[in-house]
């Protein structure tokens, strides 16, 4: 889509020449300083439509805002409808512009606008919105196949099994629909999320929502590695948007991956894991013992056998008493080789949601990661992990979701049409 | 304090030449270039020491951490090393340093860390870290004068009265103590908060905390004008840094205002309320009817008895019904002219918690302000609103505090050192 109005295009009455509307003005202006600075080279706005849906490979940004929606309309009619007007929103919201045509300030008096005004000074700040099916959308627990669409649910798109030292919330679990809005500045991810919320009323309502304000992962090789709260570099060894052919064997789903899913060849699945983590407890461990848990040092990130942070760790070195990486390691124990070679591209962000009840704060990482088949790619991980990652003592899974993410929106097709072929 | 090693600097092992530590690396280059373009000329670091503390006409920052602690200690002795520690730790912690001289992955093996690690590479991102006093601290309702201070507690430091349609959550009022961490960079202002908490282990612990992700306020002339979650300009009529003379009658603590609270002259008081939207009923309002609720034109700012963002409203102009300035929109009903002229110096935050149970975003207003007395320049404003003003149909009021922000700190003094000598 090209031509539209910016969302101060329309604020001054005037029209913006291009379609990516980049604001003017002294506090838009900073933000487009941190636009610039902040890929490395990356674009200040990313299409919407695509051969794949962005904010999978798209270089990570620095926040988040995530959503998970159930549908509450029993119409296979208004869920198709709602797909359409997202992806109209979705494509408007990620160049800049207002979520409708109108905008916040230009409609009737009598009108409520179309839309909610917190960005309207703001650059498009490389917001990308991915949106994924979740299993309920094919076959609810309670309300069943309500959109004819159990035949087309791939096999592998089921709820994930509860795994050992789960507790999690059902309330901030699951969801028919989510929406992945990363950006470089929280209120256009929240502006986004809450503008499609507002146009599905009716048709869908927020389950549940994260807000993650650091990246944990590098999803380019131009990206320098980020920390997550434990202190510790995250996503050394991630799959990388570079690395083609790896993300073809491990986060899109092939062409011939599972017959129910011809829809979702060329998209993911996307797992979130809402993670808490005792940072009180973890603060109070020695260094010697993070570093242990971990199986990489603290200040360079390399692996605790040697070598600088890109160093393939070597598990096989012994020390005075056992494996330099101890076996019980974090990195030892989600180490590919253990799986078939399986890889993730991860995606996770760090969170802090207030204070817990026993004076502390509610803090840990939201982990999200693309995979091209769960049942392969991460349950096999994630129950190792539960069972002998000695990171697990420091760990609560509290909010557990898998979604499979179509694959990119074409010109004049809404977001996931093929499924509805 | 200068001459002290980076964060970084103290990573590879070399020193920093400088008190203020700036980072090397793409991540970090990044956020640099974020802080160069944030404040329009600020500075990329501010000194924890000086006459005022820092965090209050400091160019409001992008991001916000606020955390009230409870003392658990009856200990004089302890508060007093815990002012001192944390006095110690800001100011390495503003200057973009570890919290403790040795660091996150410096130290023994055999030791825990004197910081967490998680902000190691990034720059100081305009940090400022504003302590303040709770009435708990001189008085506290069950555990009486802990520390023999009752008979310097100023008297306007009381809680605040309940107001209309309060419906507080007294698990995320009050508090001993008060940490306001303001940064462009969520991570350095939640690290400051976390090893704050981690340093005060056994003397205080964290009763509450709040995120805010985006300002909604301007502290200087330099800034321009950002918007709250209703979508409309935030900060217009605001008390700015250069207003040195409003400053002084509105926001400093006069020298013989309250005997007791000589310790606090030159300091200020601040309020927090969390302020909880009904966005979703908003999102659905009349664009007019929203407009007539602030007082305000949504697209410009500027008063709806006409003129730019920054004309006076004039409350006396008539329309074919009444003044063009609804007598019960937010603007009348807060405004100076009702008060005796008092205006105070607001510095909140936008925030979103993740989600209610009825199917839309926990989002709102965190409402800062700074006020040399809150019983002339907040109390009755407050109550004012509460009964009258029309934006109350969308609001809800959940949390409530008020603390004794103390003077700057100078060389060789720990923060609020004047209340215990
Ligand atoms: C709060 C929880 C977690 C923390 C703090 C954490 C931290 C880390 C760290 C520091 C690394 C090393 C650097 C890197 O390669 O990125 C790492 C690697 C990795 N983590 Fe996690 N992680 C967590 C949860 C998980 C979960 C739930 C999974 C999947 C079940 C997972 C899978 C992986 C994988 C696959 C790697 C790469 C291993 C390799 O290729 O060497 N992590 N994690
Ligand atoms: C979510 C709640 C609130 C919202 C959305 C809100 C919004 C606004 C807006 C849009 C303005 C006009 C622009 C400006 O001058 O900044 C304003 C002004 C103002 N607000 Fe609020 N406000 C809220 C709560 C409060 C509270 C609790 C108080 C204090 C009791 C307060 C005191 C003021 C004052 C003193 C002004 C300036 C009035 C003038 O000088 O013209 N506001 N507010």
């Amino acid at each position: 889509m090209s031509g539209g109005l910016s969302r101060r295009g329309l604020l001054g009455g005037g029209l913006a020449a291009g379609g990516v509307a980049l604001a003017a003005g002294g506090y838009a202006a900073a933000r487009l300083g941190e636009d610039a600075a902040a890929g490395g080279g990356e674009p200040a706005s990313y299409p919407f439509r695509g051969q794949r849906q962005a904010g999978i490979v798209t270089a990570a940004q620095d926040r988040l805002h995530f959503a998970a929606f159930d549908v509450v309309t029993d119409d296979r009619d208004e869920l198709v409808e709602l797909l359409r007007l997202w992806t109209d929103a979705a494509e408007r919201m990620v160049q800049g512009q207002s979520a409708g045509p109108v905008g916040a300030v230009n409609g009737a008096q009598n009108l409520p606008p179309d839309d909610t005004g917190e960005a309207l000074d703001l650059p498009p700040s490389r917001l990308t919105l991915t949106i994924g099916f979740g299993p309920g959308l094919f076959e609810h627990p309670e309300l069943g196949d309500r959109f004819g669409l159990s035949d087309r649910r791939p096999e592998a798109l089921a709820d994930l099994p509860h795994f050992p030292a789960d507790v999690l919330d059902p309330a901030r679990s699951g969801g028919d629909l989510c929406v992945q809005a990363c950006a470089d500045d929280p209120q256009v991810a929240v502006h986004a999320v809450r503008n499609l919320a507002r146009i599905g009323f009716g048709t869908v309502s927020v389950r549940w929502s994260q807000l993650g304000f650091g990246r944990t992962s590098t999803t380019t090789t131009s990206q320098s590695t980020p920390r997550n709260l434990f202190g510790f570099k995250d996503g050394t060894m991630n799959v990388r948007a570079e690395e083609t052919a790896a993300l073809d064997e491990h986060v899109w789903v092939g062409a011939d991956d599972d017959a129910a899913g011809g829809w979702l060849a060329g998209g993911s699945y996307l797992v979130a894991r809402r993670i808490a983590m005792t940072i009180e407890v973890w603060d109070r461990q020695q260094l010697g013992e993070q570093e242990q848990s971990i199986g990489r040092f603290k200040g360079s990130g390399g692996p605790l056998s040697g070598g600088a942070e890109d160093a393939q760790p070597d598990f096989d070195l012994q020390g005075s008493d056992g494996p330099i990486m101890p076996v019980d390691s974090h990195v030892a124990v989600v180490h590919p080789d253990r799986f078939g070679g399986a890889r993730m591209l991860r995606r996770g962000y760090n969170f802090v949601d207030g204070s817990t009840d026993v004076g502390g704060l509610d803090a840990g990482l939201f982990f999200i990661a693309f995979v091209r088949d769960p049942r392969t790619h991460f349950i096999p991980l994630q129950t190792e992990m539960a069972r002998n990652d000695r990171l697990m003592e420091y760990l609560r899974f509290t909010s557990s979701a898998l979604f499979a993410v179509p694959p990119g929106v074409r010109e004049g097709e809404f977001v996931g049409q093929a499924l509805f072929a």
